[in-house]
């Protein structure tokens, strides 16, 4: 808890001082003002979490964490749980969309089991697992208050070390066969919605498993009853140990000042812990897609993130936040590489004024 | 003509067998089957357009056609016109938007003088000049049709010439100090929409020019009475030498069997000349961004694209096409480099059904 308390602690808010200059710089450049809409917004935020005027692009990291969900015995999934370990291996292989993604857009890939039900090994793969999966929620808490903490501040350190390692811009994955109902739990619980509501396909099941799903989570929130006020009651009694992580990556970011992007649906769900963990996090958290899982945007919403990419994705792993990076980045070369309007000799609005 | 009758006439349709081969492919890839939505669409669809399985990323070009509009002088831009010169000078210089966005996804950016009223120059500046500008199109036809189908033809000489130097991947993008006028004529002539339902604020006009843009736009339509069934009546009625010039990009590429990536609303409203020129053309098209400008979205749905990226940006110059850019490669590097089911020893949802 140490660990987690002293992150929380370091969390601070925007240097809105740099991003007075940016928006003034955005202003000056050679396009009607605003006219990139949230390209320019993304690129003032970021001045504002480095508290530099014009911050460069640089080193990006996705961190992937994988962990089991014991609630999947309950039929939630189309696909049989030792999926998380082999998509793991696949991971470290390099052959999923996130390592095509990132690959792509210049990123590094970490993956971290902090809760895989087998035993993994595997160059790059870093093992924190803090259990061997959640227990089953329909039937009582996921994991202890501690093991939630402990996964937190197994996220926590790995974005450290990472940050550490050299990495300015890091992004939030997931691989759980199951958590989309662990994701959709937080959702319901948190926003006061009807699980109808904040419950999707996830990997694709059909009307009849939505429908068992929906039951499930309506269940298993009958019988954790989690504290809505209380991230860490949520998290343990209906999240996951990867969702636990991600939000630990998430706090490190924003306490270490670096902006941090944030994938689908699983990923939103480790912010929303996150932003009950300390309400400035969400502050220092970029969105990348819209997900077809209809929680996502309810989550977004909340935490006043607005998503740039809407592609009807719904894979996570971290493949939209890999996609986001490239708009990321152009965001920030706007800012700084884009003549002015006195640079470049051209006319603005005042001068048409004039003219009129 | 000639050049435009024998460009519509090689204009064919998508290679169903490359198709039924990619998406057979994506779905044997290690994702649940349609997880990556609109990039799985992309990849597909491109596979149809090049007539290839599996096709490689290649060489993008953005094509910028720059021109004037006589209905500037009835008030409906905030900026004056000598801006259209001044921005593609600032073009040229490699100041714009279009040069810092283009760079940041490696494609070249090439620009045309099809219509500006002053004489311009400068390296790398095409020159198609068909007239120093429209008429204002408020008082009579903006162009004759004989300028419209130079203006095309322009566009598709330019094309086929990019074509020729290597281009896989065009875009189109504009430059003109009222085009938004000429664009909302042009949709609310076609979809039969109401100029307020298709007219936006352009670089950023306030309520009261927002209302005279409206009225401008209603007069431009009751004198010239375009035929919405005739693409070529409603160009050279309410268009601009820019949109003439973006419909023959478009047309060139489609000809050529090679996609052409649609920026904002001036590019959608070539892109609606163009399919109205030839209704197999939008199969070669792919939309990248959703503009604020409301009658983007409605010609977007018209031709049945689906934009990816929602960033309320407004700038025009080829900027979301750029952006969007980076997706499609994305989406082919995903078809040619992810990992199927088989070769990373990942078990599929039927295994979860035996399991069950």
């Amino acid at each position: 808890m140490d660990k987690l308390d002293e992150t929380l602690q370091r969390i601070g808010t925007l240097d809105v001082e740099a991003m007075a200059l940016a928006s003034e710089r955005q202003d000056r450049l050679t396009k009607p003002q605003g006219a990139l809409g949230v390209l320019e917004n993304i690129s003032i935020r970021v001045a504002g979490i480095f508290g530099e005027p014009t911050p460069e692009p640089g080193a990006k990291t996705v961190i992937v964490m994988a962990a089991d969900h014991g609630v999947v015995v309950e039929g939630v999934s189309l696909y049989p749980a030792e999926v998380t370990a082999q998509m793991v291996a696949n991971f470290i292989g390099g052959g999923a969309a996130i390592n095509v993604l990132s690959k792509h857009v210049g990123a590094e890939v970490i993956v971290v089991d902090v809760g895989v039900a087998s035993d993994l090994a595997g160059e790059g793969l870093i093992i924190r697992k803090v259990a061997p999966g959640t227990a089953n929620m329909a039937k009582g808490p996921a994991m202890s208050r501690e093991q939630a903490v402990a996964a937190i501040e197994a996220g926590i350190e790995v974005a450290e070390r990472e940050i550490s390692r050299g990495a300015r811009f890091l992004a939030t994955g997931d691989m759980g066969i199951g958590n989309t109902t662990a994701a959709s739990a937080i959702t319901a619980c948190i926003s006061g919605l009807d699980a109808l509501e904040v419950t999707g396909r996830g990997t694709g099941i059909d009307d009849a498993a939505l429908e068992l799903k929906r039951r499930v989570i309506a269940q298993a929130l009958n019988v954790n009853h989690p504290d809505k006020n209380d991230a860490l009651d949520v998290l343990s009694k209906v999240g996951g140990l990867e969702i636990a992580g991600i939000a630990g990556v998430i706090l490190a970011a924003a306490a270490a000042r670096q902006p941090v992007v944030i994938d689908g649906f699983i990923s939103a769900a480790g912010a929303l812990i996150a932003a009950g963990l300390h309400p400035g996090a969400p502050a220092f958290m970029i969105a990348s897609h819209l997900s077809v899982e209809r929680g996502h945007g309810v989550i977004l919403e909340r935490l006043g993130l607005r998503p740039i990419i809407h592609a009807e994705m719904r894979l996570g792993e971290g493949t939209g936040a890999a996609l986001a990076f490239s708009f990321i980045d152009a965001a920030l070369k706007v800012l700084r590489e884009m003549a002015t309007f006195d640079e470049a000799g051209v006319s603005g609005p005042e001068e048409a004024l004039d003219n009129a």
